[in-house]
């Protein structure tokens, strides 16, 4: 299944055919002082860094989201969309759960966005579909709903069913839908790598919708976090992750190579040419 | 299914549900001239430094293979074996393809070692068999035979099988059976991972059996190797690898992380023990 999305220039294909799709995560104030003060302040230039250092490293669709204390989303999330849009030219994942502040980022944005995130909850089906099917958005739906996350593979599958048959209801095609079925720390529970992998697994095969994951969670607490993410960020493409959602900084060339592995890098051209960039730079 | 091997002091069980086991692969001649120059002159030094440290960075079994020009192997093997018993107490793979030489090695060894290897070919099968089981060990079987290395998955678990039916039929227990299904350069063949992948999924599960595998030649000839192999390592362990063939060195924390993320390492114990040695070390 492929779901195409685009900035004003550039279509970006996500598809379990051909390369994963990165989707960078580090336009997002959580933990990130310098960011947070920026916002605050109406300065856009950390914003725009980040912007310009995830596409460096690879990314193809960047993730934007403005949430921190006393940051007006309103204001702030479409003048950092139109900031992300003056300096590179990938798709955007707009990155919101406050409605509002999501239809004035969605207006000003130029091609077909992804709306980062409706869940099984009641509420956020209710005010987000609506707004995906109105400017033909992507969305990605979380295996969350009004009862937690679940602790079953099984149920995080039923909840991307809701979602997606809601979704079709409002309209929305299911290449257009993109589940997340959550990575939870392993520091908290040690079976939390094998419940989200089986979630994937059941997904691809009954769905055969696009994924995507926040794979970076699933080391929370835990030294030496990069060796854990690259593990299970392997075993996660491998399971039917098409569009991980990470630093792509930090696992750019581990993707390439797990692509390669997997048989999805003809004659090993984009590995190799991502090698030669890297000995070039 | 569990393989039992010993050294005259440890037992070592190599399992699905357990950790996974590494065989250390570094006393191995080819391509390296010190270890050459070193065995040519009846000196052990090398082999006993590469025993220490392959065991100091993880190994929990150590592959041995003396086979080089000038080196005769029928008396250097037994005297290598001896070497690598004199300074580490992991169990032994013996790495012999020279049934006389294997004879005189397996006579000398403490415990039950592992004979690396028979393949499917008649000449191998007929020879290496009765040894391995007159001397009650383990052995690995190379999913080769006399028309080479299959490119089919399913033709490599057709050869599994007649291995594993020769065998029984030579008096040796299923669980002392191996299966290595081999790894080609993805240089040559880009499809060359899926088709190992695959095979290692038909192998776990139509037989059942622990599965080995020289992980690192996938990578052969393409730049940035050891992201290629941890990739791959990754995708091989969840596919049923219960104890690949590596440099321990290089790939034991990765493997650590992938037991960890597949739900093989209880509270996260071993990574974290493991990281705390790195640091203090």
């Amino acid at each position: 299944m492929e779901t195409k999305i685009s900035s004003s220039k550039k279509e970006v294909i996500i598809s379990n055919t051909g390369p994963t799709m990165l989707i960078g995560e580090r336009i997002n104030p959580t933990g990130k002082k310098k960011l947070q003060a920026a916002l605050k302040e109406g300065n856009f230039e950390v914003v725009k860094e980040e912007a310009i250092n995830q596409v460096n490293a690879g990314a193809d669709i960047l993730d934007v989201n403005v949430v921190a204390p006393d940051v007006n989303e309103i204001a702030i999330l479409p003048k950092a969309i139109e900031a992300v849009m003056s300096v590179v030219d990938v798709p955007i994942c707009i990155d919101i759960n406050n409605p509002a502040a999501l239809k004035e980022a969605i207006k000003v944005y130029q091609g077909k966005p992804i709306v980062n995130s409706v869940s099984g909850e009641e509420r956020s089906l209710g005010e987000v579909l609506p707004l995906v099917k109105e400017y033909g958005a992507a969305v990605i739906g979380l295996t969350v709903d009004d009862d937690g996350i679940p602790k079953e593979a099984g149920k995080r599958l039923e909840i991307a069913h809701k979602i997606i048959e809601r979704a079709e209801a409002a309209g929305i095609p299911r290449e257009d839908i993109i589940i997340d079925s959550l990575a939870i720390s392993l520091g908290a529970d040690d079976k939390a790598g094998l419940v989200t992998l089986n979630a994937i697994r059941m997904i691809s095969k009954e769905l055969g919708v696009n994924q995507t994951l926040g794979a970076s969670n699933i080391s929370f607490g835990l030294p030496d976090r990069l060796v854990v993410n690259t593990a299970f960020l392997a075993l996660a493409i491998d399971a039917g992750i098409t569009c991980p959602t990470v630093n792509a900084a930090h696992v750019k060339q581990a993707v390439l190579a797990i692509d390669l592995v997997c048989g999805r890098d003809r004659l090993g051209r984009r590995y190799i040419t991502d090698f030669r960039n890297r000995k070039n730079s």
